[in-house]
C-alpha cells in the first residue's frame, strides 16, 4: 500500500509519521487515511488543477467531540494543518480538497447525530455529518410537517456544511445562515464555544434566539477558519398548506435587465415566496443535450446554435422559475399578480411546473450540467449583482465576453435573493485536458479580477481562488481577519488558506 | 466652571487635562465637554445609582471620521477610554452613560449625514447621528415609498445606535441588525474597516448583500466595543399597499399561555406580519393612571386593584396588538384566519386599532410608562423566552413574584419574534428614593441570576448589569470576546466593561 508523499507546509517526514500514529492512537488505526489509493475521493477537486495540486496528506476521522479535542492538542504540539470537512462534497468549490497543500482533512462524517427536533418551535440541533437526506427520513418517519432547504448537492451533502459556506436553497428559507441558531464551536485550543444562548448553563433556548448576549460571534465561523463547528442549530420552515411553482419564459436575450425589474419589487415585497432561479438557454440545455451535440469547433458553442437548439426544446434565452407558499386563497392571489407582472413584461406564464428542490424534494438534478463535457470538471464564478435590470445586463455581457475567449459557455442560475443576486455561473470543462482545465483557470481568474474591478463583490469560491478573491475584498478586511485568526488559533492549524486566511 | 474631579481609572488628573486639551485641538474647544453643568445630560441613566455612580469625566464630540481616528490616537497615548454614544438615548438600558466610570464619552451627533437612499434596491446608507426623524424627513419629502422600522424611543434616537445594540421594533422589519447591511467601523487604531462587500473598490453592491466574501463580521460588531461604527447600510420595507392592526384581548390573568400558543403559529407561517406586542394590564394601564392613584402602600399595587382598574377602561389582564400587511386581498384573507384563531381560544378580536408604531409613525407612546411613578427611573429587564405558552407563563410566574418581593410592579411589553419572545419587563422606580432606587437593583440584579439559572437568556441589558450578565452567558463565550477585544483594541481603550468585555 503506497503512502503519500505529501506534507504539511514545514513538517518533516518523522513528525508526520509521528503525528499519525498519536492521530491513530486516538481515533482508532482504522480512521486514520493515509494511502495514496484511500485517499483518492478526497483528492479530486472538479476544479482546475493547479501547478501544486492542492491536496490532502492524510484523513482522520474522529467519532466525537473528545476526539476532535485530542486531534487539536497534536495538531498543535506538531504544527499540522487541518482542513475541516464534513461530507466533503463542496462540488464546483473544491469538493473535500484544502486551500493549501498537504493539509490534514478532518472529516467530521461521524459526528452524525440529530440530537434534537422541536416539531412545535421548528427547530433541530445536529452534527457536522448529518445529511439533509437522513434528516429528513428523520422528519418523515415521525410525521413531522417541517420542510427543508437544500443546497444543489441536497442528498449527498449535509445542513453544517453548507450553512457554514454560507449556501443557498430554494425554499423561503433558503438563506441557510440566516435560518440557523446557535453553534457549538471547538476552538483551536480545544475549549467548547456555544454561541448565543448556548451558555447559558441548562439554556433552554439556545436554538430559538440568534443573537445571545453581546457580539453575536456566529458569522465569524462562516467562510472562515477560526473554529470547527460541531453542532449547529436549524430553523426549519412549517410545511405550507399550498405551494405553486411557475416558469417564466422571456422570448428575447435582450430581455434579462426586464425579467430582472420585474422579479425585484416581487421579492422586496415578498409575493415571490423563494429566490427562484433566473437561468439562461445554455444552462437548461445541459438537461438535454451535451455541448459535442451542438457544436465541434474548439471555443464556445454559437449563440445562433443555442438558441435554435433551446427553440427546439421550448427552451428561450430566459427562464425564471420560482414558487409561491401558504394558504390557498394567498397562492391564488399571488398567482393572480406573478402572472400579471410578468405577461405585462413580455414574458410567457408556464404554472404547475414541478422544481423538487423549490418543495422539499431532494434531487441532484442541478448536476445534470456535468453532462455537458466529458470529465466532469465544474468550478462556479459565483459574484453578487445588485437586483436591478441593468447591473445583471452588465454583468451577462462581462462575463460571456471573458468566457468566449477562454473558449468556455456562458451558463448562469442566479438565485434572486432579495436586493441582490447571486449570479452563480458554473465554468463546466475536461479536467483530462491540461490545455482546457488552464483554460478555464485563467478564465475565473479574470472573470473575479474584472468583476470586482467593476464594483462587484464574489459570494464565494473554490479553493483555488481564494487568495486571489480575498485579496479584491479589502486589504483591511483581510487584516483583521488575520487578527481574528491569530486570536483564536495562534499556531494557525486551522484550515490556513481558508478564505485567504493565515496567521 | 466646575470642572469634573471624575477621572477615567488609571489616568493622573494632569494627563487627562493634557489629553482633553488634544482632544480640544482636534475637534475644537467648543465640542470638549467638561463642566459638571453641561455633563448633567450625559450622566443622567434612569437606571438604579451605583455605589460607584457610572459617570462620564467629559464628551469629545467629533466632526468627522478623521476627527476619531485623531482622537483615537490621543487615547491609545495616554490609555483614555471612551465610550461611543450616537444620540445618547438609550432609555432604560443606560442612556449615554459608560459602563465603567469615568470614561470619555464619545459622541457622534455631528456625523449625521444620510449619504445615500436607494428607492428602488429599499436601502439606505447612514452615519451615527442620523435620527430616524430625520431619515424619515428624508424620505417624505422625496416622495420615496419606503417605511422606517423604530423602536420605542423612536424620534429620539437613530437607526445606528439602535441597530448596534440590536433593537427591534414594530413592522416587518422589526429585527434590525437583521436588516442592517454593511458597516465601516473605524478601529481602535484608526484604521477603517468596510465591512461585507464595502471592502471591494468601488463596491456597488455594499448595501444590497450582508455578509461579504469571508467570515461575516458584522455581528461582532453589536453589542461590544470592538470599534466605532461610522457608517451603516440599512433595509428599508417598501411601503405596503393596506395594513391592519389589531388588539386581541385575552379575559383572564391566566389566559397567557394560550394567548402564546395561538400566536406562535401565526407567527412562524408569517401571517401575522410584525412582532406585535403582547402586554398586560398592568402596562397599558400606565396610559391612563399612576400607580399613586391605585395603591398608597410601599409594595406593588395588589392584583385586584390593576385588574379593577383595568375593566373600568375595558382594559384585559392580557392583549395582542399586531399587524397585517400586504395587498388588500391578502389582508383580508389573514384578518379572517387571525379573527378566527383568538376568537377560537376565547378572546375578543378588536380590528382597526391605530398604533403608530406599527405603521412608520413615529411616537414616544412607550415612555408614557415613566408616568407610573414619580421621578422616571427606568431599567429593562429583557429574558428572551422561547414561543411556547408555558415558558410564558413560567417567566411570568417567575418574574412577578421576584418583583412582588421587592415592592415593584410587574408589566410586560413582549415581543413575539418568531421562535422566542423578548420579554421586555420595566422596572419603573423612583431614582430620588435611594430605598427605591435600591430595591430597583436589588431586585434586577435576582431577576437576572434566578431566570438565567432557570435556564433563560437575557437578550440585552443596562451598562450597571453588563459584568453579571455577561458572567452568567458562559465562561468560554466571555474568554472569546476578550480575546477578539485584544485583537482589535489592544489597549482597551474603548468602551471597557461594555457587554461584561474588558482586555
Amino acid at each position: 500500500m503506497a503512502t503519500t508523499q505529501i506534507l504539511p507546509k514545514g513538517v518533516s517526514a518523522r513528525e508526520f509519521v509521528r503525528a499519525l500514529a498519536e492521530f491513530g492512537r486516538i481515533v482508532g488505526e482504522d480512521y486514520v487515511i493515509r494511502s495514496d489509493e484511500q485517499l483518492l475521493p478526497y483528492r479530486k477537486a472538479m476544479l482546475p488543477e493547479q501547478p501544486e495540486p492542492l491536496i490532502c496528506s492524510a484523513v482522520v476521522i474522529p467519532a466525537n467531540v473528545e476526539e476532535i479535542q485530542g486531534i487539536l492538542k497534536i495538531c498543535n504540539r506538531h504544527r499540522i494543518p487541518i482542513w475541516p470537512i464534513s461530507t466533503g462534497r463542496n462540488f464546483g468549490y473544491g469538493s473535500a480538497t484544502p486551500a493549501t497543500p498537504g493539509q490534514v482533512v478532518l472529516e467530521l462524517r461521524r459526528l452524525n447525530r440529530i440530537l434534537d427536533v422541536d416539531a412545535e418551535l421548528g427547530t433541530a440541533l445536529v452534527e457536522p455529518g448529518v445529511t439533509y437526506q437522513q434528516l429528513q427520513d428523520h422528519l418523515k418517519e415521525r410525521n413531522i410537517p417541517l420542510w427543508l432547504d437544500f443546497p444543489a448537492p441536497g442528498p449527498l451533502v449535509g445542513p453544517v456544511g453548507n450553512t457554514l459556506e454560507r449556501g443557498g436553497g430554494q425554499t423561503p428559507y433558503g438563506d441557510h445562515f440566516g435560518h440557523c441558531c446557535g453553534m457549538e464551536v471547538v476552538l483551536a485550543d480545544g475549549a467548547i464555544l456555544r454561541t448565543g444562548l448556548g451558555g447559558v448553563e441548562n439554556s433552554n433556548s439556545w436554538q430559538c434566539y440568534r443573537y445571545g448576549y453581546g457580539p453575536y460571534l456566529d458569522g465569524i465561523f462562516t467562510q472562515s477558519n477560526f473554529g470547527i463547528v460541531t453542532k449547529l442549530g436549524l430553523w426549519l420552515m412549517p410545511a405550507p398548506p399550498a405551494h405553486r411553482t411557475f416558469l417564466v419564459q422571456y422570448p428575447e436575450d435582450a430581455d434579462l435587465a426586464k425579467a430582472v425589474d420585474v422579479i425585484r419589487p416581487l421579492r422586496l415585497d415578498r409575493t415571490i415566496g423563494n429566490f427562484g432561479v433566473l437561468f439562461n438557454a445554455a444552462l437548461a440545455l445541459t438537461s438535454f443535450v451535451r455541448k459535442a451535440d451542438l457544436h465541434d469547433g474548439p471555443g464556445a458553442v454559437p449563440d445562433a446554435r443555442i438558441f435554435a437548439a433551446a427553440r427546439e426544446r421550448g427552451i428561450t434565452p430566459w427562464m425564471y422559475s420560482f414558487s409561491l407558499y401558504g394558504r390557498p386563497e394567498i397562492v391564488e392571489v399571488n398567482s393572480r399578480v406573478v402572472t400579471a407582472a410578468f405577461e405585462q413584461s413580455g414574458a410567457v406564464v408556464i404554472p404547475d411546473i414541478h422544481d423538487p428542490m423549490q418543495v422539499n424534494e431532494l434531487s441532484l438534478e442541478t448536476f445534470r450540467l456535468l453532462n455537458w463535457t466529458e470529465g466532469g470538471g465544474l468550478a462556479w464564478f459565483a459574484p453578487v449583482c445588485p437586483n436591478r435590470g441593468a447591473d445583471m445586463r452588465n454583468q451577462h455581457h462581462l462575463a460571456k465576453s471573458i468566457m468566449s475567449d477562454h473558449g468556455l459557455d456562458f451558463m448562469t442560475g442566479a438565485t434572486c435573493i432579495g436586493r441582490e443576486i447571486e449570479n452563480v455561473m458554473p465554468l463546466v470543462f475536461n479536467p483530462a485536458s491540461a490545455e482546457e482545465s488552464q483554460r478555464a483557470d485563467a478564465c475565473m481568474r479574470r472573470l473575479i479580477r474584472e468583476f470586482t474591478a467593476a464594483g462587484y463583490g464574489i459570494y464565494r469560491t473554490g479553493t483555488n481562488y481564494m487568495d486571489l478573491v480575498a485579496s479584491l475584498h479589502g486589504a483591511t478586511n483581510l487584516e483583521v481577519n488575520r487578527r481574528l485568526k491569530r486570536a483564536l488559533d495562534p499556531n494557525g492549524i486551522l484550515a490556513p488558506g481558508k478564505s485567504g486566511i493565515q496567521i
